[in-house]
């Protein structure tokens, strides 16, 4: 048995976001709070979106960090409360996203961010709108959230039918801007999710389709995205919301385990950290569930087998790094490293049962 | 540019349908009517769903007609206004889903379903659970209901958000007493859905993606449902889903649009109306979108060519009549019959312009 839902609209299309403006007013949206990237400030994007508003925007905050932090959730639900605002819109990638839905918990709930932190229940929101700048995380399209709590080291996930965005404008032209390394680590990203997806125990026939989608675009274009090829990115942005569409609604499984304790101790970015161990665990996974084979068939690939050596190839190529030794992990590190990831709430959702020495291994397999 | 917005929860799984006493429960359900088809009522499958509602099922209407008219909507209406009740529940066919969905916006507008039929706007309507017994008609994952007004021979479709139920039950167990004329006149329709979809002006990549996984099952698996495989079956379920996720953004098209008259007048049922020229049709978009070529190949086929023969060589198995003579329909009708068709909605979304030439070579084409 399995259940799926997904409220999020999406408007999908070279120039949507232009139309922000008219969806503000047909749905008498009077005062948001546009959370905006420093980049995207820089280059002008912003402002001109406050423009298009028609007065509607009433502040902008930006500052968010690549992991958001309590900090800059706080930052922005003081200006939401002072502003009195009704909506809220991010503009950026993953991390404002994110940073935006626990705002809206926040606000709505009246809570601190440590509150959220510390487990409180999000049983209401503030409505969100999402436009993503970066093809990868898929925020736009998923109710969760990631917010960290640097004095304690720690990185907490919020999942919620309430944080998903009322809408997502999915514009691949704010996408074409970006900096090819970032394409090229958001872009592994939407493979992580898809394979993470189909490794989980909640994956479904419905989720296994989108997951195979997502993956078979983002091998298929994430390269040519990289070097600037325009439509390999609008395919992108359409695979990101494939992964959305998947892990939405399965989770993540044991790549995504093993990679918060790589972002948080040594300041590996999340996508990279995630490949990592990824191509390791989806033949892990494969053994475990033999339908993977036919997955990556589906995908593009003879086999697993050639799915994970094209997987390594391309993270190579990408500049990834695929060794403790690269990633300057002392090896004295790896027991600490395998329990965090033992111990991440994810590790459990993978279809595979994993122990300790499967870890070890994994970490140590480049 | 595109939009994509599908609010149904969808529950799937054998025996998912018996979780729903403990659904009404959660979701504090208290005054349900429950609408079910006659042939339901027979085997017992009502009683049960009443019994596991624990009080909440307040009244059961049956008696709803293979197309639902004005009057059984109406029945249905009174009897839920006289109940008071909060909720409907659908338990049957798409006639039996679709003719709950014109209660559900009746009552809550206070409407007769002859207000509904002469256009008046759906603002709301009360929230559905539907619960398919038979696999096609995808009613349960729409925001559509087809009404028929047999006293002025005339048949409207109402397509408004709030008509998509709120959770879909889809039980694969409940269409396995299913008659194998219906599963295979059902079937046919998920394929009539998708490749319609396919021929849509309002087609867009996901769609595509949902109209080609649905029909590459349907006709994987058409066969040997009508033969009793369990299994079958139960794609045949998921299929009717995916289906709906692509129809439901973008409508029905050239098929549909000359399958009314056919219904309405001759009195041939909906699928077997639809597939009458559903291959002549695929032909021509095909022309005119030349993507169908690679659609027609991840359906399963060689070509467009192949996939239209193989349709043919379906309906022919299935004992679908596929000549005006076989339907008994006389060739001095035809001229009102390419009328009717060019006159419907869906036939300007259909994607290759339409002529009243092409639509009378299309009814003799068999």
């Amino acid at each position: 048995m399995w259940r799926y839902e997904h409220p999020t609209e999406i408007l999908f299309g070279q120039g949507v976001s232009q139309n922000l403006g008219d969806y503000l007013e047909r749905k008498n949206i009077k005062k948001a709070l546009l959370i905006a990237t420093n980049s995207l400030v820089k280059n002008g994007l912003t402002a001109d979106i406050v423009d298009k508003s028609a007065g509607r925007i009433v502040g902008v905050v930006n500052g968010i960090e690549p992991n958001p932090t309590i900090e800059n959730v706080e930052m922005c639900a003081s200006q939401a409360r002072e502003l009195e605002v009704d909506y809220i819109i991010a503009l950026g990638g993953g991390s404002v996203i994110d940073c935006a839905k626990a705002v809206c918990a926040v606000v709505a709930e009246n809570y601190t961010a440590i509150d959220l932190m510390e487990g409180q229940d999000i049983t209401k929101a503030l409505p969100l709108i999402a436009i993503p700048t970066v093809s990868g995380a898929s925020s736009e399209v998923t109710g969760t959230a990631v917010i960290s709590w640097k004095e304690k080291n720690l990185k907490r996930a919020f999942t919620s039918p309430l944080l998903y965005p009322k809408t997502a404008f999915v514009d691949p032209e704010l996408t074409y801007s970006c900096p090819n390394h970032l394409t090229a680590i958001s872009g592994i990203d939407i493979i992580a999710h898809s394979l993470d997806s189909l490794g989980s125990v909640k994956s479904n026939p419905l989720t296994e389709h989108f997951a195979v989608q997502a993956a078979k675009l983002a091998f298929e274009n994430l390269e040519a995205a990289v070097n600037d090829n325009i439509e390999a990115k609008d395919q992108l942005a359409f695979a990101a919301i494939l992964a959305g569409f998947a892990f939405s609604q399965t989770g993540t499984t044991a790549s995504h385990a093993c990679s918060y304790i790589l972002t948080a101790k040594y300041d590996i970015p999340h996508a990279e950290a995630c490949a990592f161990t990824l191509d390791s665990w989806f033949k892990i996974n494969a053994e475990y569930k033999p339908l993977l084979e036919t997955h990556a068939k589906n995908i593009g690939y003879k086999n697993v087998d050639e799915l994970v050596k094209e997987l390594n190839g391309l993270k190579t190529k990408l500049g990834l790094r695929t060794t403790l030794e690269k990633l300057e992990i002392p090896i004295e590190d790896l027991d600490i490293i395998v329990q965090h990831s033992l111990e991440a709430a994810n590790m459990k959702n993978n279809i595979a049962p994993v122990d300790e020495e499967m870890v070890r291994k994994v970490f140590l397999s480049k």
